[in-house]
């Protein structure tokens, strides 16, 4: 497929080319920076739904269910599912297959995997990108769903509108610690498999916590109960996260967050084509080569090579 | 401290001029990297050593463990450890100091706690700076634990020598999944709280999913029973680790590895040090903030304006 029948084929809303557009994403391919760049000015309608949390929570049968809900009143809705801890996408992506099954024949539903190819930094800019690419799509809704509670986690999920952070009732105090991070980046708190025994009291845990934090905001993270199996809370939580998206609209935090999104996206992809050229430039080169083994046996130092190699690099680059 | 203090201090082996440079290094202040740059060829010196696996499996106490060991034979110690789900460092500082108070009156032995400040790959850089750092200190042996096993502890681990990955009785597939990247990357499996059933089942599982892997390799990883609790194993460990580094050596396997960790500390460095003068370039400038404006409005895209910048930079700075 050449870029133009991508670009075409994703605006029409056909799904194959989505597909591949998404496999070209994750393979680095440079098509795939033409067909984004070229599909970018049709993106910015999508409300993008991070969700977060630890292993066990019921992110994804919480997401199904959500989507069901999101569907029952007409908006259409893509999942982005990022496991960082995988190198694999296939194995995620049969899971999902089993448990999206419900919305597997819907048209109106795109669901994809990714897993960590290579670098960790990739897994953002890759996701990053998929989302603009499933935007384009014309996706009303777009979730991003992670599987741990990681540092990693956090940059993902970083470029949703609305963050979910999914708990569930007893879960111990080493799992509070772990969530540090996370915690500060919620905008609704989810209780997950509300039937459990302690679910009254985790909701008091979390706005006690809240109640300790000390920044002043005008949007409080409300917290809601769920069962993501009987389905119970989650009209309730679809509300919410509507609810939330008004707030940003309101306030013109949508537009500081879009504002924001478009600075980090920008410095990400620089960051990422000036290394990616610098690379392509160094590769193979005697003095590179030789400069290694002088760093191996400590003729050298690599912060001083590194000064020398870019100092040439942007020289040699304009002439 | 000026960069001369930092240098002698650290080479004359005093314990605070080397935590402060650690603390640099942790800031990303300017002043380490010439700090390292001329420690740089007192290095190459260390064996180190990584340790990852699940939570709960032992890790911490096998590393204080092993450095009793290893002081018993003379060895100098040096622990790093690392929390990429954490962005702080000063809670798990706390828990070191508890948990190593038998060795915190040693002078031979150096401990230290680095959490995720800002972004990821900040950490693995930092690691590697701390690791150059304690090398040219004159530690023997450095160890660099992590918390978790996902793909971050696999690119921080990634620097060591010899990497022991470490597993309990009794874990479930789920885990056995979730570390397929690290499974590749072990050189000694350690199978820790032996005294729980199932130890030996879980010597046999690790052993025929050894069998399974296809590569051909002069090292196949052995799979070894401790208790960091009693110290049942440990000395037999320490030999294991010792035979890895003589196998190494002898095998021109060492210098190798001293070859590809060159490689990888110049382009990492190198990257580092490029996108630190585009962001310096840019901040502020009318038409980089012209231009996230633009983006955000759907006016430009930002694949096309990091091209432009990009080309930009790289002329400018050569005049």
């Amino acid at each position: 497929m050449s870029v133009a029948e991508l670009v075409d084929g994703i605006l029409n809303k056909k799904r194959r080319y989505l597909a591949r557009l998404i496999s070209l994403i994750e393979e680095e391919d440079y098509d795939a920076q033409e067909v984004l760049s070229q599909l970018y000015r049709h993106t910015g309608k999508a409300h993008v739904i991070g969700v977060t949390g630890p292993p066990g929570s019921g992110k994804s049968s919480l997401v199904t269910k959500l989507t069901a809900e999101f569907r029952k009143r007409s908006h259409t809705v893509g999942i982005i599912c990022v496991d960082p801890s995988s190198p694999f996408t296939g194995g995620a992506l049969l899971g999902d297959r089993i448990r999206m099954q419900e919305h597997y024949l819907d048209d109106e539903v795109y669901v994809r995997s990714m897993g960590t190819r290579g670098h960790l930094g990739g897994l953002s800019r890759a996701t990053s990108d998929a989302v603009t690419a499933i935007d384009a799509f014309g996706k009303d809704i777009i979730f991003v769903e992670t599987v741990g509670t990681g540092q990693s986690e956090v940059e993902v999920i970083d470029i949703a509108h609305t963050i979910l952070v999914t708990d569930v009732p007893g879960s111990g105090d080493d799992i509070q610690a772990s969530k540090a991070g996370i915690m500060e980046i919620a905008d609704i708190f989810v209780v997950n498999k509300m039937d459990l025994p302690g679910a009254d009291k985790k909701v008091t845990e979390i706005n006690a916590m809240l109640d300790l934090d000390p920044r002043e905001r005008e949007w409080r993270p409300p917290v809601l109960l769920t069962n993501s199996r009987t389905g119970d809370g989650i009209p309730e939580l679809v509300e919410k996260i509507l609810e939330h998206y008004k707030h940003l609209t309101e306030t013109g935090l949508l537009e500081k967050k879009g504002l924001q999104r478009s600075r980090d996206e920008l410095d990400q992809l620089m960051k990422y084509k000036l290394t990616q050229e610098l690379s392509h430039k160094l590769q193979g080169r005697p003095e590179y080569e030789e400069a290694i083994k002088l760093i191996a046996k400590r003729k050298k130092d690599p912060y001083s090579v590194a000064e020398e190699l870019i100092a040439e690099f942007l020289f040699s680059e304009s002439r």
